[in-house]
């Protein structure tokens, strides 16, 4: 099943999926459980965690035993909750071929806005007061820096929404039930953001239309740093503390050599796409960004692959910031459900 | 740490714990891991799975090996996501000993409200609707029938909210940021139930004191079943058509040898307290409720143990609609964690 599909067929009961993708129209959901995708409303619904319930699997064992795991109940409590050990498992440990998920009440609600900022503390300050001011029906933060508003006008001929200019823009929506509370909130977020110094310009969309062009903005930033030429791209998490701080050291270390660093994610997620641009491949610079990037992130808390797992390219450094006991714990794990290492070999762990 | 604890020094920064117990005074969050502890809130903030991020856990090795799980990011997909594993887990693989988990922007309004119904689907109806109407808000949707209710009266002197007398009472709770826009939803959606016939009775708690009056009736529950003489308790999960059908088959079949069937629950969770009580222990009421009770459970695709795991008593049962490849896989898992099966022995698998 195609997510697109299944989140059609919910609505017709007024209902959705808890997560969103850019690749819903051609990505399934067995592969959406393999690779734990995130998406863009994580903050709202939380992690596919927080939904997947039961799962059948295929596991490669002589016969292709068929292995049927958890239920389709919200709490049970009779066994090992083995099926979160799919999500993320990239093929790792069997195929999945039937997921239980619940899912969650259709939106009637959905409002877009966008912020601009000066300095990225402010940035971390307009995520706080959307959680408490916008609290349950936040359901996007995403960051685009002007470095990616200035690519999306250059490779794209995407023009900004905030006249100001500013050094980062933000994304916010909302997900609610009521359409009159939900703008009503919006505006005294924006509001505060404004009357704080926070934000340099807060704009609400006041039509689908409005709403649309913000976030062809956002979902446009993957095509329009492919337009630059070769592109060394990175998917990490990191606390918010040095979020953006990897962006500059990393803008620093590569001086001439790049010619683009530019920098979008989902902010509310802790989720940075650092992508840096060059005319075309150069050894040079991979070997400055790799492994320095990589130890960065770790040093500093982070995650070298936030939603994109780590097949082969990450494979050397898959270790790093793990404990011997954790990969060897994971290692074991692996052979219980694939004793004979055919599922995926040669990647992850 | 203790729970409440916890939850007080998170307040101090307006967050909070994204679960909430009856034993929150006295129980700890390795054990609340451990039993993957559910409570009363998980309709809004979804069960320790969407909260957990990373633990740290002493596994029964020769020399106690500590082992660093997950991390503290809320995207992380490095490595299988063995955390998990430890939810619900009962001291079977090892003991949490650190936990990382998210906590939520702390609610600046909760209101609360009882509902009458005369029928069983009504209450599904009901429930439907505040999935819809509070969408975003609702926090709890609890259930007690007419044995609850009378019990709680004949027992502890507790009288009810509702003066209709229904057969069936909910209470249902929203925590939500703004006052004013959570008590018009609750309006709307109570003006709704009775409108559309589904509800005998509504009431909005008025105050912090009509609130706490409705929580000590669900909250007395367990106390006032004490009371009875001996209890044959029960924590079952149900698809909601088979939720109370349950509690009438048990009734029949009990007819004289029972005291008082009475059921209460969490019945947004499809999770029923149904408890059978004597003057005191009878084997000939235990032979004519187990297996029985476990079986029909299972045949009606529920779970014989929604919150509290399997232990010494149901260990018997544990194996009920689990299919040898799971189990298997299950036992295995655990040899990777206590090679030995020294964890908590005698229980669970």
């Amino acid at each position: 099943m195609i997510l697109e599909e299944v989140d059609n067929r919910l609505a017709q009961y007024g209902y959705m999926m808890p997560y969103d993708l850019g690749a819903k129209g051609s990505c399934m959901i067995g592969g959406n459980v393999a690779t734990s995708a995130g998406g863009i409303r994580l903050l709202r619904y939380g992690s596919l965690h927080a939904h997947l319930m039961g799962l059948t699997a295929v596991l490669p064992t002589e016969n292709g035993t068929v292995v049927q795991l958890g239920s389709s109940l919200r709490k049970d409590n009779t066994s090992l909750h083995v099926p979160h050990l799919f999500l993320g498992s990239e093929g790792q440990l069997g195929v999945i071929t039937r997921v239980v998920m619940s899912a969650v009440p259709r939106p009637t609600s959905v409002q877009s806005a966008m912020i601009g900022a000066e300095s990225f503390e402010s940035c971390c300050d307009i995520l706080r007061l959307a959680r408490t001011q916008l609290s349950e029906i936040l359901s996007s933060f995403e960051f685009l820096d002007s470095e990616t508003m200035d690519t999306l006008d250059k490779a794209l001929g995407l023009k900004p929404v905030l006249q100001s200019n500013p050094r980062f823009t933000i994304l916010v929506e909302t997900s609610g039930s009521n359409a009159a509370h939900d703008t009503a909130k919006m505006e005294q977020f924006l509001n505060q953001c404004v009357g704080r110094g926070l934000a340099t310009d807060g704009v609400q969309a006041q039509s689908a239309k409005e709403s649309a062009a913000m976030w062809r903005l956002r979902e446009s930033c993957p095509l329009a740093v492919a337009k630059c030429g070769f592109v060394f791209k990175n998917d990490v998490s990191l606390p918010l503390g040095s979020f953006y701080k990897l962006s500059e050291v990393v803008r620093a270390r590569c001086s001439s050599l790049a010619q683009r660093i530019v920098t979008y994610g989902h902010l509310g997620d802790g989720n940075s796409h650092l992508n840096i641009t060059t005319h075309k491949y150069s050894e040079e610079l991979y070997q400055r960004l790799y492994p320095f990037l990589y130890e960065w992130v770790v040093d500093h808390g982070g995650s070298i692959s936030a939603e994109h797992g780590i097949g082969q390219l990450k494979l050397p450094y898959a270790s790093l910031g793990k404990s011997s006991t954790e990969r060897d714990l994971v290692r074991r794990i692996k052979v219980v459900f694939d004793p004979n290492g055919i599922m995926n070999p040669y990647k992850s762990f």
